[in-house]
């Protein structure tokens, strides 16, 4: 991306495939003098669906954000596309959750406040209260939200009040130990993103370090992906694994694993910020 | 390892674990001048299980192969040692087991014949002849045994009949894509490796590819285990993974796959013929 | 890539960037009914250079190749484009030069023999004979043309006669462990592909793993490259590495390098059928 | 490693290698009841130089620390050995020096912070003022020392002082961005450790982002070793990389270095402080 310029709108289209697509979205573009800084497409041939991400200069563009949706979505039409743009200087606002673990929030929080992580943090929830200090050193609000474990639907409940008091675009789970509640996962569906710390699909639910001990396997992963009412079913958004062996305990998965899941859970969210990820079915589209 | 003296005896030793084990082995070791090249312990804290592999230089103990065995038996008693002394001079024998897929078997047969794996290979079994000039060039005897889907256990006896006609010390199922009878599995038990084409033990049982592709995976992987009765579930040797994405069909996760599946088996064998595998209960200790 | 229909053009452009190229050639494509199966572009920022792959489903195009090119060529010398459209019908002739190694040659001629790797090989060049047998039990003719040390070229002028006898697209250095002379080099610019046995620019020259081993590096690599003058300086198509340690001796970094050299060859050579590469000065594009 | 006793000796030992030395070694341990919980060793065949490390339950030994010393003193006299003996319960004293850039050293203090590296951090060093809030929120002392780059001699001075009040047992350069004045890197010699951001010995000395960018290659990584008077020529303790491609910025690369850059150091800092490194001439064995 140019180093002068970082403003930039990003297209993100699916739609039936069929030919000629490419070609009215790029003259449609060209048209209004866009620079196409990045641009990628990918047909999946199972289903014939089309989907694409253009990445354009906005200073390039002749007509405005407002004017190009206005004008883009007449052709959109002929094209049955669901399609959406976005502005880079519109950063999303991202509220995490997170449990007793501080690894994936320490971590997430550093990449954000070093700037590395494009988006706001308007608060972040927990059922715990041992990481307050550390959330609000960034000067983040911590809200402290516990969950009863015979009547957990009142903690929900404010939770997602406080999730849209933000207008929350996107919710994160930083190792939130709590199932979500069906309805909650509907309504935050595609921008609710959890890391499960297994290479699912093995090792769904509780405990996957002690099963993955149990079973003796020499790799153990980490996997982010959205949260859907099925439990760790929901749409993969990245993946990866660290290799074990005989001497190591337990307790050596859990730590090496940690560090899976920092960066998987990191590469997830930077690519779902930067309008990177498409859900298709239970699968995704990643444009790295 | 020397490079002028390769002949070497490897130790291998497992028993509950007490103080002064591994003073006792190599106390008398040393007794007879063994010169140690490698060794390698493990305390399994679970079960309290010591596991120990000693590979000495031959040419330094002052005692014949025989005189050990019957030396170190006395030792052995007190500690109630399973163990055993290799000599690498010794090369396993290795059946090879394979299908029509040529990739494994291709791979396995190079390594033999380039000298990188020290095995004997007296004969190759399939149930497809596609395979057969291959490994006749290898100057390997070809054995075609085809399996009647509506009465397989004809081929399974035959099989046997020649696994044991070659005195075979190992069985390698190099993407051998029948499931073996659990009497067979039982008489070959922590002596016949498969390899899984899954990152195990996810997608369990057939077409594993193909339920990758359709979860959405975002690595795939290979497993080399130990033939139990139960399917895909026998101690695991080694596993590996691959990158994929949302561009790769199954075909190409098929192709991606299979260069997973041939480092793994091969990594394994060559583990188990050095005899830095040990099997305890459903999982192993592999001394690389 | 549909499973039904395999036969595909790959045209590969790149020139100066500005606004509407992408347009310009999907507009083509469509006004031609081109279906595209696959779309790829990179703008590079430093050079202001505009990178584009698309593979066109053939049987959708209403015209000829031929008409194709006649056609595509007016329009592409308003954008002053280097360009090229290639038949996935018209498999490259490969010439392989080998030496004494087998690994990298064997793993080449059974990913071709199997299918995998789209391509003929007229014949294998070899300054040794050992390999002859392995290589003729492909059908292949192998030409043994030895190097004189004290006057080398005699040698390449013949291995330049039989490669041009063949009409080779592309050369491989499949571990061949000449020098090239630089009038070679340059003759086969960007089709002549080498694979490096260290991680580039580490080790460049002889006896890479003896260095690595003296340097006590935690990482052995292997590098794919197109060959130039520059020795080990062409553009590197693809990398890799393995985890070693101190105990590996340098005999086990020669052998663990084999498999990392063995795919590192075979993932460049593949993407290079593909015309997925795209050598922009001493850097390359690669579309995966 | 038992999970209700966690407090241990580690005995580190390196000397001419012999027939013998595990033998006397573990009778030692065995004779004061000592209970292995690991052992690991290496020979060197190049030098013929013996490696070993045990690691004792402390509950199970019969005699003191003090004891063990001095009868162990008069045994590894025997053998030559170069010895120590540490106390789990006695961590390293670890001073952090840093520059402007935070990833490392926050990477490093949450992890100490969460109890995951076991070690005490006295104060940490800086050239810069804009971490100083990160560091005093986990109370640990910030000591500003700015540089002169006309006259750096007062700058090292005080750091080494500041080093010494604190009985540094360990310094680690977490990106501090200074060339260490030989006289500095002789006195903290085998316990300064360097994260250098490339895969050594590839872009020694600055800029190795931009150099990796330049030369187009496929992987980019990180090296921690010991600082010497060489410039990134100390005795490497680990590595790492990760995958990048023509699409990646130069910033790009600095940013996916990072992650590589924290990984590679906590390991090796980790390893380092379970005494499991020992530098043998200009390369390292590494326990693990």
């Amino acid at each position: 991306m140019s180093k002068t310029d970082n403003h930039t709108y990003r297209l993100i289209i699916h739609c039936p495939d069929k030919v000629g697509i490419v070609a009215a979205v790029s003259q449609f573009i060209a048209d209004h003098s866009g620079w196409l800084l990045e641009s990628s497409y990918h047909a999946d041939p199972d289903s014939d669906w089309f989907f694409m991400r253009n990445e354009i200069r906005a200073s390039s563009l002749s007509l405005s954000l407002d004017e190009f949706r206005s004008q883009f979505a007449a052709l959109a039409i002929n094209y049955d596309m669901r399609w959406a743009i976005y502005d880079s200087m519109q950063p999303q606002r991202v509220v995490l959750l997170a449990s007793h673990a501080s690894h994936c929030l320490a971590d997430l929080l550093h990449r954000w406040h070093s700037g590395e992580l494009d988006c706001k943090i308007p608060c972040v929830i927990s059922n715990h209260e041992n990481l307050r200090s550390m959330v609000e050193w960034h000067d983040i609000p911590f809200k402290y939200v516990p969950v009863n474990p015979h009547n957990k639907a009142p903690a929900f409940a404010e939770m997602e009040a406080i999730i849209d008091s933000y207008h929350a675009d996107t919710v994160v789970l930083a190792r939130y130990m709590q199932i979500i509640p069906p309805e909650m996962c509907a309504k935050y569906k595609d921008r609710m993103i959890n890391i499960h710390h297994s290479f699912l699909p093995s090792f769904i639910g509780a405990n996957p370090y002690s099963k993955a001990y149990e079973r003796g396997v020499k790799l153990v992963g980490a996997t982010s992906h959205y949260v859907t009412g099925d439990l760790d079913e929901g749409p993969i958004i990245d993946q990866d694994v660290v290799r074990v062996g005989h001497s190591h305990s337990e307790e050596d998965l859990v730590r090496l694993g940690r560090d899976v899941e920092k960066l998987v859970l990191a590469r997830a969210l930077r690519n779902h910020l930067e309008n990177r990820v498409i859900v298709h079915g239970h699968k995704t589209v990643v444009f790295e």
